[in-house]
């Protein structure tokens, strides 16, 4: 634990505690309300007493929803999938599945701040590749970094903090170099129905070994209720269940019922308004900051307009918006992150003292 | 994970769904629904929007609690509490924190399956400390157990699969032998609630240091809701809560206002009617099998009349009586878990088979 520092956040979120009535956006969940229905099935079940531990795999009827899809998607027959309780718990059993004392495990960078630490907890060692400064996957780059420890790639589209999602080609492209170096593929998708400009792909439309780490804490705000779910092949998916049996146990029961009602529900419109405050942020800001990524997710990295990312975000603090700084996902202390994830208002507020700050105080 | 053979109790629940309707005296967690006040909590939380992330460490109003609780019962200056997913949640982040590559950790043989487990995962190695036939701790075997390498004594009372508590004078002999050899003490106190003849001690009584593990599983009927907390030296607690952030980020949310609800339970006549269920499958039992342990959780774990455990688990199994092999929490394969979280009847149709089964058939 001693190699482990998580503070980064955690130091925003204390300063934050200290401000009034801060501009948030620095928030990493969605702003809407879990919907009613979702709410309701969670209720029943509850009341039904779906309360006891639950088959370490998950519930039967959200499990055949999920493998359903999954088998209609990509067909592959050997792809398995089981409940977990969220993504970051997903995350932590297929990394220290995967991964032995010595391993390394390439992240591009800027990445999500669990990447790394999950990795250390499993004794590995990551290997940064930077997408710096368009958060493109440049695939040669990706090859550079393979050695013969190189053990996970671990992937991110749409991704936080970027925003950026991945093109066809590039996914296409890992996809086929993993399967060429035999090297385990990760992909983490939870922010999949986040996808403002081109469409989605999966590394597992062109890689049938790809591990894919989905939930509904992002698209169905659900965060709090630690639901997610991973498939990938199955005797990759057996070690990790061995593993949920004795950590994560089961994924909250009652909250699995609410996942089959979930798992049905039409949420487009709150997509697309999260597009559309994409839009009007980046509206808002593209005539004093230079935009890359931010094609999905909530999120845009913006590099900071003078000073280090730190020392504008302090800055920012000072007037009253709280952002992240960039050092938080990156050894560069360049960027920061902005949250799309709130009201319209605060947006614009937000905005207005992004591009008031834009120029050195 | 190769190292990690996790199979012993789930081979006995597939077999169990292959029996039509069997006598199942093999489950651990309490046959009791969850208490409607619980459930209620809950649901109210639900609805009122409490699903997105809590912080860390859990809600302010059931930290408060359990905070003064602990402060009443021990007065530590230097004791803290979090709120976990569950009391397994807790143990990982308890391990995983303590115990570097190579470490030792001692454990009392037979054991709860998942400490060897999480140990295993930690990258330590369990040291076995007999406490058969008779499932007492014998301070001077723990004494000469202790190497250079020795982290963690791990301490289950009421314990999982015995039933055994730990008097005060063992308890106080463990407690201090931790502190003179500054090994760290992890106290797994689920079973608290779940004692019928002498009163429960805690080795945080006689050693400061004392990790505490506690829940509300076992006590209130919420293994599938996840719901634990653990408590110990701030600087431990701190580090623990660090690995929570990334892996299990928070238990889940509206179940802990649940839990404030459940706090202020008076659940008394349930724990008596265990201890009424105990009399009764001990005086059914006493005739054909020597009593150990048993004093509380919701166990017996008796010796095998003939055979190994094994072979006469699945004698039990053909006999339509669903228990667990010793060998499941030991390298003894001698011994069979009874569990007597069951409806009166069931206990009375299961002990009417041991009965039978005591003479090799």
């Amino acid at each position: 634990m001693h190699r482990i520092d998580a503070s980064g956040i955690r130091k925003v979120f204390d300063l934050a505690a200290t401000m009034e009535r801060p501009v948030n956006l620095s928030i990493g969940q969605p702003h809407f309300d879990t919907p009613q229905p979702i709410k309701d099935a969670l209720c029943k079940a509850v009341q039904e007493g779906k309360n006891a531990y639950s088959q370490t795999q998950g519930i039967a009827p959200l499990l055949k929803l999920l493998q359903d899809d999954v088998n209609q998607r990509y067909g592959h027959p050997d792809r398995r999938i089981f409940v977990t309780s969220g993504t970051s718990g997903a995350l932590m059993l297929a990394l220290c599945t995967l991964v032995n004392p010595g391993d390394e495990v390439i992240v591009f960078d800027p990445w999500f701040v669990m990447y790394r630490h999950l990795t250390t907890l499993a004794g590995g060692n990551v290997v940064q590749v930077s997408t710096y400064p368009d958060f493109r996957i440049r695939i040669e780059e990706v090859r550079k970094a393979i050695t013969p420890r190189t053990k996970v790639i671990l992937f991110n589209s749409p991704a936080n903090p970027t925003g950026a999602v991945a093109t066809k080609e590039e996914v296409k492209a890992l996809a086929e170099l993993a399967a060429e170096k035999n090297i385990a593929l990760i992909s983490d998708e939870i922010y999949r129905a986040f996808c403002y400009d081109h469409p989605f792909h999966s590394p597992a439309e062109w890689n049938d070994r790809t591990i894919v780490i989905d939930g509904f804490s992002k698209s169905h705000s659900m965060t709090g209720l630690r639901l997610g779910f991973i498939h990938g092949p199955q005797y990759l998916i057996q070690q990790m269940l061995k593993l949920q049996q004795f950590t994560f146990v089961c994924a909250p029961h009652p909250v699995q019922w609410a996942g089959v009602t979930a798992w049905e529900l039409d949420l487009q419109d709150n997509f697309a308004d999260y597009k559309r405050k994409r839009d009007l942020l980046v509206s808002l800001l593209k005539d004093h900051y230079e935009i890359h990524g931010g094609e999905g997710a909530f999120y845009l990295f913006l590099k900071a307009p003078w000073g280090t990312g730190s020392e504008f975000v302090a800055e920012a603090i000072r007037n009253n918006l709280l952002i992240i700084p960039g050092n938080v996902f990156s050894p560069s202390d360049t960027h920061f992150r902005v949250s799309f994830a709130a009201s319209d208002e605060m947006i614009r507020e937000g905005a207005a003292i992004l591009c008031r700050l834009a120029k050195r105080p």
